[in-house]
């Protein structure tokens, strides 16, 4: 049941803008990384994965590894020696990792993670639980902060859309209000995206630069809306799925 | 005469992210701060003034007062006690200052132009002088970078705006090439505002805190494109209008 309060919403496109955020108090962060942490790990979740450890760098990975946990690390493509498997979407898209635990290796996810540790809760959006992921935020109650964990500290295109997309479903429910011109921004984004997300986004330097990296069935995978209803939510240092735990 | 070598151009849409640049050698940082130092900059030199000191905060001020300069300084919509006018575009609407060098109290843009202290050249950038500020930026055949000065280190739409109808006017020459995201998403957001800008403007959240302190006069006078052909321009720890020094 919703209270007749009007929340906010709020986005930083890079962790670098999160210290000057508006919002202070009684807020959810939602962090992005669509390319590719944030959606891999949806993916994962989505094909029965219990828990999710996110790790920064290869040494904590690796320490992980020794620990006995199942390893998701790739550097430049290729999957790291010592470990279990990648961290692209398709490397999740099977039953392999069903119940299980795993250490996935993500600088930019895990430094916004750690950022975000004053927020009540922090979960975990992409494209792929877009609907479900603004339902269950819509239903806490609480202020919002979207946070784009960038490229390189960079604003990039996709994750900025991903803002707008989920900005708009959020103040279309009448329950949120937004003083944040970078709400204002990704909603026009999303305007002009929106109905050809993957075109638009091949226009986007990240895209083009991991090219290479990303293939065509991850991108495809990454540019469709809804294909689940995971909601990843982090508990203590790791994130679960309410929704099978 | 232009050389036939492609440059590039990028945008940081908050000093924040200036670290993270890609820019790194053979540029030119263009600051823009729409709300409300460049485009008062802008209007003084149109008017005549021959030097300004951008200031930060208001000890630097006093001190520059008692030192003897000019000082425009004002906090919460006034003109402080010990300085001599205020910040606005009006206040430089006319020729009270000609020949006159200015210490003008910017925090955000005096933490722009230190923080560019490693380019080649730093310039000044608002609607105001739009397209003079590209020719002469075309002219020079060196990389460039449009930092927004940004609203409490915040991502805002006018420089964001300001930030894509530059790069458009430099793409354009043929001249330039961009990698960045930023430029792409300024591009298509001032696709969106360039046919009514003040429209446009009317949702930005900045513009709305400030409605009380930018009169009709001002904000009409910000948002018309091309009413002057300055290029200010920091030369030691001072602007000058290269056109009339």
């Amino acid at each position: 049941m919703l209270s007749k309060n009007i929340k906010t919403v709020e986005v930083c496109f890079s962790p670098k803008l999160y210290e000057h955020r508006l919002t202070k108090d009684n807020f959810i962060v939602v962090i992005v990384d669509i390319l590719r942490a944030t959606t891999s790990i949806c993916a994962a979740f989505d094909h029965g994965v219990e828990k999710i450890i996110p790790v920064a760098g290869i040494e904590k990975a690796r320490e992980y590894k020794e620990k006995g946990y199942i390893v998701a690390c790739e550097r430049d493509g290729k999957v790291l020696d010592f470990a279990d498997v990648g961290n692209s979407p398709s490397d999740f898209l099977n039953d392999v990792f069903r119940e299980r635990t795993i250490a996935y290796s993500t600088t930019n996810g895990t430094k916004a993670i750690n950022l975000a540790s004053d927020a009540d809760e922090i979960v975990i959006g992409s494209f792929t639980n877009l609907t479900a992921i603004s339902e269950w935020v819509t239903e806490q109650d609480k202020n919002v902060v979207i946070l784009c964990a960038a490229w390189k500290g960079l604003f990039n295109l996709e994750d900025s859309l991903f803002a707008g997309a989920l900005s708009e479903k959020l103040l279309d429910t009448g329950h949120f209000e937004t003083e944040c011109d970078s709400v204002k921004a990704g909603l026009d984004l999303w305007s002009l995206a929106g109905e050809d997300l993957a075109g638009y986004l091949a226009k986007s330097s990240h895209r083009n630069r991991l090219k290479h990296l990303v293939s065509d069935e991850d991108f495809q995978y990454t540019v469709t809306l809804d294909s689940n209803r995971v909601i990843p939510r982090l508990e203590s240092n790791y994130l679960i799925n309410p929704a099978t735990n």
